[in-house]
């Protein structure tokens, strides 16, 4: 029984108006890694990475998070990253893109990945999503698929056929437009349900998320924070504390789904108070319950007919 | 004991990707009053209309909403408002104003409106905002204040001594930010909090709404729509929901606050799926216990710890 993350793992530099990073260790299967290794111990990762990524693959592995999925190409680079954002923090430039050993990744499936019950497919090609579905023997209880507009701009046939193999997909809310050609989210989201995912997560950052499935809504806010230090990763520890709380209760249903988002939005919430991965390294099961209920203040009203 | 409502009742022409009106019935007071009255019986206007409004009056009376404050100018126009919105809703140009009476409103409290305990100042000129408050002989129990970008950048000097007056303060998430200097709404908040009001509503139309206050943060939801045909008067009917539903329960403290901002965005999201005042003119209560019930579960969620 294990939570698979197929995902980059990454070096990323970055600029935000608070400051500015060098090499810093980033990519979408560490930050949702580190959000579901809080939440369920069985979380394996299948990722490449360079060998000057070195003994940075200790974050992981000091979280408990088997790595045994992560590729290490002899003498190849990392896949590196390097951004700025803008003043507002919800839009940025890409700098840099080196795809390095990114370029030719093959996911390889260890053995005692087999037993994947809940399969997290990062932001990566639809192709190599595509891959890891196939080599898998049994087809997990749970597949949560994570997308950007790019894939829909220069690989969209790939990415429909994949929507067709998953269970939750989870884009934001100007990939769920482009994806559907809807502007209202109600006609999107059912556009995309009928693509082949049983739940749409619709991620709009500082507004919240919207689940839809089973004929049902529910809207997550955001928790307000005063200072949003670094949005990098906050959409994969979503991701991944999303997963882990199912992997966590097991059983798949709306109510839980709803828990689930909150979960993940809690552990997005930490992800942005400090640059890379650095929060998501720290935290305590306190802080977490701490923010949980943080989340249920804010959203909880009680109207008495 | 009443709700008094200062606003615009007004002509309005509006273009939607979905249709076109000629002039039709619109304005603050006419929204938040159509709104109110839905919640509370003792609905009170304060507006100056021109001779051509004639009958249309009828559909404020014909809710039982005092119009004794709604002063009728002989051989003058009424405000007329025409604007065309964009394919997202969102944004939109305004086509023409013509102040017409509104230019020279000089608001006038009659005897029979002395007993306002609940005040909505809507979006007017500070300087009306002020007068009326200075011509009520005692300080209502709640004075709720809407306010617009306009007033921000030609009258802020009068709008910063109304907010020292007021309780409530509504207006968007780019106006906050532009009151407070601040992109941050946590920061935004907390500066505004400072200029006057104990509490900040902070609306974000499709994104649901913000309540700061007593130290504490709300965040309500809003439905998700298939269609948002005309968005005009959506904030003007929050506004009018948000304070009808105080004067009905009559006490003041957040918990009210957060349900009175949940039967506003109800009102809001009638609001929005016709033309002008069509729909908010003839809800019924099962309707409005119905939305209500749509907002608790669209927001509501469980998790056991």
């Amino acid at each position: 029984m294990s939570l698979v993350i197929v995902g980059t793992v990454a070096f990323d530099a970055l600029e935000t108006p608070f400051g500015k990073t060098d090499k810093i260790v980033g990519g979408a299967a560490t930050f949702a890694g580190l959000a579901a290794s809080y939440l369920y111990d069985h979380v394996k990762v299948i990722s490449v990475i360079g060998e000057d990524f070195g003994e940075n693959i200790e974050i992981l592995k000091s979280h408990a998070i088997d790595v045994e999925g992560v590729e290490i190409v002899k003498g190849g680079k990392t896949f590196f990253w390097s951004g700025k954002y803008h003043n507002d923090m919800n839009s940025r430039d890409t700098l840099i893109t080196e795809l390095n050993v990114l370029a030719d990744f093959d996911p390889k499936i260890p053995a005692s990945y087999q037993d994947c019950e809940y399969l997290l497919l990062g932001n990566l090609t639809p192709q190599v999503q595509i891959q890891t579905l196939e080599r898998l023997k049994k087809q997990p209880k749970l597949v949560v698929l994570d997308t950007m507009n790019f894939w829909m701009d220069v690989a969209l046939d790939d990415l429909k056929a994949v929507l067709k193999k998953i269970d939750v997909l989870t884009i934001n809310d100007a990939e769920a437009r482009q994806l559907s050609g809807e502007y209202s989210l109600v006609k999107a989201a059912a556009k995309i349900l009928q693509m082949g995912p049983k739940y749409l997560i619709i991620k709009k950052g500082e507004h919240g998320a919207l689940l839809f499935g089973e004929g049902q809504v529910f809207s997550a806010p955001a928790l307000p924070l005063a200072d949003v230090f670094d949005p990098t990763g906050a959409g994969d520890a979503f991701a991944g504390g999303f997963v882990g709380y199912l992997a966590k209760v097991k059983s798949i249903n709306f109510n839980n789904m709803k828990n689930a988002i909150i979960y993940g939005s809690a552990l997005a919430s930490f992800c942005v108070e400090e640059f890379g991965t650095q929060k998501l390294q720290q935290l305590s099961q306190d802080d977490i319950q701490d923010r949980i209920r943080k989340f249920i203040a804010l959203a909880k009203f009680e109207i008495s007919e």
